[in-house]
């Protein structure tokens, strides 16, 4: 099984944090991204939309790191992290769905913005973080793990564009509950880090 | 079982549509939406994010409209829109997220401003579709449905704001496909339109 990885992106990283977490062994094959590796064979024949991570696992191909998560959860992390009842999938994938878009257009932005140079409205990626990151500081005040009351896939999910927010200027001092919940993250067994995470 | 409905709410809608596509039976809960009706109880009990779809399935509640919908299709639909394998849960969910991210800030956010007068950047709201809606329409010359080679959660994911676009001036005559796959899940048995949709 491959991850076509780039190491500084957070999307990868949630498939390699997963992966680490979960025991699942995978072939990290880097992406020369400065290259533009991701536009050409044999990654764009993967994945014509262009965009990392790709994982290939024999036959199945999936784009999308949410997708990529509920796939090798469902296949490799037994019923811990992606379990098989209507509820439960319902409230994890309320995070799947956070992490798509107001993370990903929010602290993700930003720091695509700051760290990368990307023509993207900051003004507007701070607006969205400073609307979600409140309502998730709120439901961290109140629950250790974002679903389930323990470790699920939404972690993966939603995680890495949040531990890395500063480098997007996201100051996430004043969140005391998403600062806890991150340490409670980062000492999970298997814990891996990413380059911006301290 | 209860929604909490909004009828103009394409979001809303992606459930409406699911349940009568698969003959689940929801009472809908219209909310005044332009009173404020979403930010008071009993709504904002069930929902402290102050966004409509919620769903109220005995002690389930849901919010998010992707959430909803695998809850809606594990629970109630069988495995015909929800399968239970890994790869074909992978398939679908990409959908969903293209569903929370680029449909939401492309077509869907283009409506809002100009359906509803909602201060968002309308030439970013464009340039979001821009990018999707041709992924959408190379995904659509080659395959008839989104995921799996028939109707699933994906359908009632994209479809919604898909076709509200052009209330948002984004123009799709030129998506040959994606006009031909509006036209099948319009033919699906039990389909249901919403205000806009023609």
């Amino acid at each position: 099984m491959k991850l076509y990885d780039l190491e500084l992106s957070g999307n990868c990283y949630k498939v390699r944090l997963f992966s680490a977490l979960a025991g699942i062994e995978i072939d990290i094959v880097p992406v020369d991204f400065m290259a533009g590796e991701h536009k050409k064979s044999p990654v764009i024949d993967l994945n014509p939309w262009g965009e990392l991570p790709v994982l290939q696992d024999d036959d199945v191909v999936l784009r999308d790191s949410q997708a990529i998560l509920v796939y090798l959860a469902r296949k490799y992390g037994g019923n811990q992290w992606w379990p098989d009842s209507a509820a439960h999938q319902g409230e994890i994938v309320q995070w799947l769905s956070v992490a798509s878009n107001e993370i990903q257009n929010g602290p993700c932005a930003a720091r695509l913005v700051d760290k990368f140079g990307m023509q993207l409205n900051k003004e507007r990626t701070l607006e969205v973080s400073d609307r979600i990151l409140p309502l998730l500081e709120s439901h961290l005040t109140n629950n250790e793990w974002l679903a389930l009351n323990r470790p699920t896939i939404a972690e993966c999910a939603v995680f890495p564009y949040v531990a890395t927010a500063w480098e997007g200027g996201v100051d996430l001092t004043p969140y005391k509950a998403i600062n806890s919940w991150m340490s409670r993250i980062k000492e999970l067994p298997g814990y891996k880090s990413m380059p911006g995470i301290e």
